[in-house]
């Protein structure tokens, strides 16, 4: 089956594609980075990822996918939340260190937020990475928020691990299997 | 005539009404904050505001305004900007300040966005502040991140203010003048 993913993310599709390929072959995964979409302002990201995908339905009636993704540190009541990629872009890591300067509780969680259009119907899946954040940035892999977050279990952050050990123990690995479970078994 | 303004927030009422009443009295205004609106996220205020309003005078078919406003930090490429209300609930104005820890620039602007619906027709009423981040927070007046925002020509911060005194050197001051402007003239 042919599945776009709406997304102007190489990285995410990267990530989501790589998992695809080896544990379901029979998805055909294609990058659809020229639809329009509207992100709303919310503290849910699932309600972000619904509004986007029910304007997105209204006019592509193709099977597709979605993903919004956040980090919420919770010293910081949760921020950047919803607003990641924008924190990102603004203050970016060094930011995130700086607030986090001589603060002891450095615990974080990267959330994934999959909608999934498929024959008229949107269902969601959700990935959580709990874990922590770094003192320094370290690694150079991945994207984002990657070089400052420790996942539960590892002494490495995301940006040093391969694609294939992050796909293991990441939010957007997570989330990606529970679409393919739910996948396998309807196309049986 | 009967104007409406869409919104939750106690302050910016206060401040819009109170230039109201001294300024243009045969407006009477009336706080509305039962009605639901979409905000969309994006890095322009403008482009926020008037979502929101399109979205509102699509089942609202009163004459109305709502308003928008961030505060833009040079060294911060901006930030928090369009996402200031979920900054200042997060991180505060000690998050921002922390930021801003041996940072010399701390050139800021204050920017508020007015969307009037006036007969059927969408109006964008923009007004500045300049001015730079306090090095601490002092006043308790206003509301949001006034307590660390200076004016420029002023010493004090919008915090340590009066309503009247802030009002005529604030963002939101500004911009409901200019919006005053337009409807004494389209009354005449």
């Amino acid at each position: 089956m042919i599945l776009y993913f709406i997304t102007g993310n190489k990285h995410k599709f990267q990530e989501i594609s790589a998992i695809i390929k080896s544990e379901a072959p029979w998805i055909n995964l294609k990058m659809a980075n020229n639809i329009p979409k509207t992100e709303i302002q919310d503290y849910s990201l699932e309600n972000i990822a619904l509004f986007a995908a029910k304007t997105i339905c209204e006019k592509f009636d193709k099977n597709f996918i979605l993903e919004d993704a956040g980090l919420f540190i919770r010293s910081l009541g949760g921020f950047p939340g919803p607003y990641s990629s924008y924190v990102y872009k603004t203050i970016g890591c060094d930011g995130i260190l700086k607030l986090l300067d001589s603060v002891s509780d450095r615990t974080a969680e990267f959330k994934s937020v999959i909608v999934l259009y498929y024959q008229g119907i949107l269902k969601i899946f959700v990935g959580l990475a709990k874990g922590k954040i770094s003192i320094k940035k370290r690694g150079s892999l991945g994207f984002g928020f990657d070089p400052i977050f420790i996942p539960e279990g590892s002494e490495k952050t995301f940006a040093e691990m391969t694609l294939e050990e992050k796909n293991l123990k990441s939010h957007r690995g997570k989330s990606t299997r529970k679409l393919l479970e739910f996948l396998k078994n309807v196309k049986k």
